[in-house]
């Protein structure tokens, strides 16, 4: 199989050859898709984790991702990064404070025998919802449906890869007036939202709010309160467990946020005209 | 947080208080939001991963799943499978054959240490992609267009939990004239798959087709080798990773399948009008 994967390491998107049936005709042309490429974690040299991501805006990913997963408080526990392609995947390597490092490996001494899939290394009910507490939740300043409107109506033609591939969501950053100043794309949502969140991190943003183009699960939610954002707004739908942990987080949570209308399912009151 | 997630055990959805915002109106009124519940996969009393599910057919999702990690080779090794609604969440108990769980206890004793998420138990990039040898791949008869048109259009009136809660995926199996024997729905696609082949390996179903009503990742593709079924139509998007597996494998990928249009990513020649 290695050449097959070979052929995309490095690009978020590829042309295939394709035969394409419409209008009772088939053609062969050529198609834009979306690339997953395995990216492994490597903290102070020891590999962690595989995820498979878009492969852009991986040191944003792999700040953002130590952060919502609690490996870095902050970003000044990361002291260097940097990407590597390799034949079968991407190794971003982050040089980390050893303190962090050390509780890390202690984590995975106490993961041994796992093998956790889905929810990050839980095996058994009784360890799965130990949330953090999270106390950095901003001052629930009002925000106005206007800018989340705005926000809606130009994330669109911010998703550059989306647009070539059809085919990944995007998770972009609001200021209070509506303007969106990140956007970062991902095969999936989760990475996408680690993404942004590295950025955010990094240059230290606060207050302002989050929209999603996809649909908010409770991990979404948990990302951002791990970050201490109050507003989420997704495209889509929320799931029931997004919504009580949101309620919980006192995140304000919109859902089918379109042109003027929006659906609030927790901590409403936020919202001004 | 007990009781935010003790509210929805068992209930694949529940009607939530929202404020919607709609022609410059704000009304207070309920919402029938899809549940993601933690389901926890317990094998000859030893429980080994926990997954969030809609909380249905999850008999089929425990096979399904046991087959496509292959933990189980086929149905012959489950003896015996109760689901047990707890206060967290839902417990599934398999008892499978003393040899398969000899065999995923070494599985787990092997990958001590490590605390794989995203690819399971992947912790660095030479375990990836050691992919399955797939033997059983079937006889690759033709299939007429025809019938994925036809699955296609009958699949939306089947997604029952969709229709409450617009945050489902479903995935489906057509028969060779196109009819939906099987529909499975999930807030998560691969769930929603996975619960599909446990349902398709139980009544010894082979040959006709598979029909998802999400984009189509390369795990997907993954999952649809393991069991033996060789055409995998997707109503979005396939990733690059998808077809290059699904071209290793020699399953037919479509993507993009709408009323009378498709496109096809690999063994296009499969195709009949």
């Amino acid at each position: 199989m290695k050449t097959a994967f070979a052929t995309a390491i490095g690009a978020s998107s590829q042309q295939y050859m394709v035969q394409r049936w419409k209008n009772g005709e088939l053609t062969t042309t050529t198609d834009q898709l979306a690339e997953e490429v395995p990216v492994a974690l490597v903290y102070n040299g020891v590999s962690h984790v595989v995820m498979l991501a878009s492969p852009q805006d991986l040191e944003d990913f792999a700040l953002g991702f130590s952060i919502t997963e609690g490996i870095l408080r902050d970003k000044s526990e990361l002291y260097g990064i940097e990407v590597q392609l390799q034949e079968n995947g991407i190794e971003v390597h982050l040089d980390i404070a050893s303190e962090r490092f050390f509780l890390l490996k202690e984590r995975k001494r106490n993961m041994a025998g796992r093998t956790g899939c889905g929810l990050c290394g839980a095996e058994s009910l009784t360890q799965v919802f130990h949330l953090p507490a999270v106390s950095n939740i901003s001052q629930h300043s009002k925000i106005s449906m206007r800018s989340v409107f705005k926000a809606h109506d130009s994330i669109r033609a911010k998703q550059a890869l989306q647009q070539l591939t059809g085919a990944t969501h995007a998770c972009a950053w609001g200021n209070a007036a509506g303007e969106i100043e990140y956007v970062r794309e991902d095969v999936g949502r989760h990475n996408a939202l680690d993404k942004l969140i590295g950025v955010l991190c990094k240059e230290g943003i606060k207050g302002g709010f989050i929209l999603t183009s996809s649909r908010a699960s409770y991990e979404m939610v948990q990302k951002v309160a791990m970050v201490g954002f109050d507003l989420l707004a997704a495209i889509s739908a929320p799931t029931g467990l997004a919504v009580r942990i949101a309620e919980e987080y006192q995140i304000t949570l919109l859902g089918f946020v379109r042109d003027q209308q929006y659906v609030a399912y927790s901590h409403a009151n936020r919202m001004t005209e």
